[in-house]
């Protein structure tokens, strides 16, 4: 066994780099560094541990012990028969997308509140145009589907700025975050829904997470209800939600995520009343602290699995995260 | 002497009217409502306590002691001549607005650092463009400039959000605000300027602030600096920042105030880069918490008003705030 460890993301800076060097060698592991899994192509024979986010790669690596995905969603090694063996560990990098999220669901919170796109659609007419309705943060109700990383960020924002009620939901229906007024399972979301003014979504995708919010549910949210999606686009009832915009039935949408991904050209999602739509970005790399937060979470889940500790970013493959 | 206080605002709802009523009548005060001043025309002659925002109305009331202005800016009421008498008090509604225009400063400042005009022109193309470099209020340098209501309001949402360091600029150097790692007098400014990522503006208009970023100041802005404006426009040397703008010599501003107002469709500040112009509606009364707050201010006062004790929302005229 040469006690190899393979690198194939393109992210990561010399200190990055470094870094993760340091790690490995203090336990007698070497690191080799593909920028593209092009470069990786017939180089993983002997790799023990991947640090990727390409899961063609897998089949590559026979020798694979433990593949770490730098993104947190890992839905792509749900498939069976993707890992070389069954015994292969996963674990993902949930934990360094929390913040730079959740501050894309601050914005978008108050781009839909403040009516921001009318407002840039009148100035791009050079108008001046005021006194659109708006609403604030402050005082608002607001549920959290999925109270992970990205949704505890997100809460604690919300709260920070006066939320008058922020209520997490998930599997469990427990959680140790403080930001939560109150933590539901999720068969009792349809209870929390008609007094939710802002639904937050930052789920993985699942099976019991795909089609969460149903065309039902969606019923359920009262006329002036946002909906925000930066997890899955597989949660949502994507036909009934564009219904319920268009009809005026809830008052807008922020989607980071859709189905499918990119959007067609023709996809009526385009322009649906008051949807804001990004392109799969919330989470986006280019951020330099999810960058390091990226590779210090590998790093330090290295310092567990050469000292035979559990790792503490290891998904559970019956959940999915 | 009747005893009368007339309201001129649009805002007020049935139970505004009760609660302004209720203080009133408490200490033998009637109260006339007027939706206009045109209504208002000819009306104001006993007046004693003015609740309105229309300067022009003061020499209808030749017996007003009491102007309470509904707006936090009060420099139409800084020209000499303009009050029935020399003595009249004058209080404004400071503290009504700083939660929904901090609001609108977070939103901004995640605009401009997630490059989200960037993204909406793409996505507008309906083309799926990711990866361009995003920042974080997580871990940035902030400057406050103007440290009342509005800019520690501002202040708050950015350090609970993680920001690096906050730092305040006034006239005196001291704030009780404890969201600031630092607070400088404005005689300190350049000091503060090279090391500013976000320069967030939230000043009065008085002969102290009037072109305070002027055009060496800015050039002393850092080149990913983003320059934020909600307070008037006359504080920035707007040509300095358009050319520094289209230079690159910063990265981007958001101008929820500008000179003059409304813009005229040829000015050269509507096509200058990277810049996000809002029509004056950071501090938007259509805001419930805004005109509640609003009203609680005044009422506050008639209460302080009548019982002898000092106003607590006074303006002080030779300062202009």
């Amino acid at each position: 066994m040469k006690h190899e460890i393979c690198v194939v993301n393109d992210f990561l800076t010399a200190a990055h780099r470094e870094k993760v060097c340091a790690a490995a060698e203090r336990h007698g592991y070497t690191v080799r560094f593909f920028e593209t899994p092009e470069a990786a192509e017939g180089q993983l024979g002997q790799c023990e541990i991947l640090y990727s986010h390409y899961p063609d790669l897998l089949r590559q690596a026979p020798e694979l012990k433990w593949y770490c995905c730098s993104f947190a969603g890992v839905e792509p090694y749900m498939q069976p028969g993707i890992f070389p063996n069954e015994e292969c560990l996963l674990t993902n990098s949930s934990g360094a997308y929390g913040v730079t999220i959740a501050e894309h669901m601050v914005m978008v919170t108050l781009m839909l509140m403040r009516r921001i796109m009318e407002y840039q659609a009148s100035m791009a007419r050079r108008e001046w145009i005021q006194e659109l309705p708006i609403r604030s943060i402050l005082g608002s109700r607001i549920t959290v589907l999925g109270t992970g990383d990205i949704g505890s960020n997100y809460a604690r924002r919300v709260k920070a700025m006066g939320a008058a009620k922020v209520v997490g939901v998930n599997r469990s229906g427990g959680s140790g975050e403080p930001a939560y007024d109150a933590v539901y399972p999720s068969a009792r979301l349809e209870e929390v829904l008609p007094q939710t003014e802002v639904l937050a979504m930052a789920m993985p995708s699942t099976a019991q997470t795909a089609g969460i919010l149903s065309r039902e549910r969606i019923a359920l949210l009262p006329q002036n209800a946002l909906v925000l999606n930066v997890g899955r686009g597989s949660a949502i009832d994507q036909e009934a939600l564009i219904e319920a915009l268009n009809a005026g039935r809830i008052a807008g949408a922020a989607l980071d995520v859709m189905t499918p991904e990119p959007l067609p050209a023709d996809h009526p999602l385009w322009s649906a009343r008051n949807v804001l739509l990004t392109p799969h970005i919330s989470g986006d790399m280019t951020l330099g602290w999810t960058c390091d937060k990226n590779v210090d979470l590998f790093c330090e889940d290295i310092e567990n699995y050469c000292t035979g500790r559990p790792l503490i970013h290891a998904v559970d493959r019956t959940l999915g995260y």
